[in-house]
């Protein structure tokens, strides 16, 4: 078993999904440490929808800026899942931090992973070039945030339509 | 012989082709669902493009929204290609339809392929969030329709430049 | 060591510097045929980067729009990075060049390669509809030369987050 799963892809593409049902052959408890912010309806929507899918034995955390200190909290050899980095990284744009150093610092605590954890998270750089210079910054960051990832990971699946190609 | 091959992919990532190629392997005739409605002339371009480079033993069927019927109309066993799903989900949010029940309409006439079928669709979920809610909405939708095709496929093909990565 | 490598992937999904990892383990001097124009800061940084990365066995030759001439200016044998399609195809466009003449030429002249070249390009077809007619171009534009210069390929590299897919 891996001790760090990195899930990839595009929107609707099934990461979440397909996360949950690999962390559910596992013994439980799950941890379930969402990084979501309910701004507005739409948002509030999407997180219900999600918890609505996953059953009880889901333990939710919700770290929309600090997810060092979550995942610090976690107990050894539990299952835990991030869902997901591209919300969180928005979130830390939103507070206008130091994105270098949260990101390394992420990198970090990820590299040392204490049990099965499988991070989610959304490719969003094969498109046209953004009109706006924000969407650009947030592209380049998260391609570069999934990169330093991706390195650590012992497990990379890009997913597409639902199913996964296994890239590391 | 696959009953149902599906084909991902983006604009331009050689799609129609490669799925022309592989049912002009099987004798014919083949079926050429066309879902595309002319509204202007750069899709007027388009459609005409297709149809040219297409041969005569093709026989072309339009089928903007009605594309249960239009499957429904082929001869058992005869090899058909339906492109593509994304024009077909985009006519239906055009015309208002209930999306839910038409989708899983499809994906049930799908699941039961009577013939060598070949559906192409467009992977459209990989770009930054879209600033519009109808983009946002279409690209969920999409995603959910490509999940769902994908599922009951006995092969996906995800096209990236001319080439196919076999995901199923 | 195949002649041509096709290096193809999202914005910041390492294309780059994967393609420097391969060269740097052939012998020097490598030769690198930079397509970029330094239109504003944010372009100049960028460049500013890709420089820093790399080391001083590198030959930097500036070829925004005449690549076929930086191409044959290289000596036979060479190892050979040109980076990337796309921008020089933006110049293309944004000099109002035939690009069908341009295209073809560049992929002839490709399928010729004299040594281990490289070549990087982005895929931006994986997003929604771009709303204004220039991107849509753009997008196909793109799509069909990444096409043309991937059926010459003898190896295609799709990226990842820093991971790469071999797709040929």
């Amino acid at each position: 078993m891996p001790h760090l799963t990195f899930i990839l892809g595009g929107a609707r593409s099934g990461k979440s999904a397909h996360a949950e049902k690999l962390i559910e052959q596992l013994s439980g408890p799950w941890f379930y440490i969402a990084t979501a912010q309910a701004f507005d309806d739409e948002m509030r929507q999407r997180i219900h929808l999600h918890r609505e899918r996953r059953g009880s034995p889901w333990q939710t955390i919700e770290a929309p800026l600090d997810l060092c200190a979550a995942l610090d909290a976690i107990p050894d050899g539990a299952p835990v899942l991030v869902d997901c980095l591209t919300l969180w990284l928005s979130n830390q744009m939103l507070a206008d931090a130091d994105l270098e150093s949260q990101c390394a610092a992420l990198a970090e605590k990820l590299a040392h992973s204490r049990g099965p954890w499988f991070v989610v998270s959304n490719e969003v750089g094969l498109g046209i070039v953004p009109d706006n210079a924000l969407a650009r910054r947030f592209r380049d960051e998260a391609g570069r945030l999934n990169q330093s990832i991706a390195a650590v990971a012992n497990r990379v699946l890009f997913m597409v339509a639902g199913l996964h190609i296994q890239v590391k």
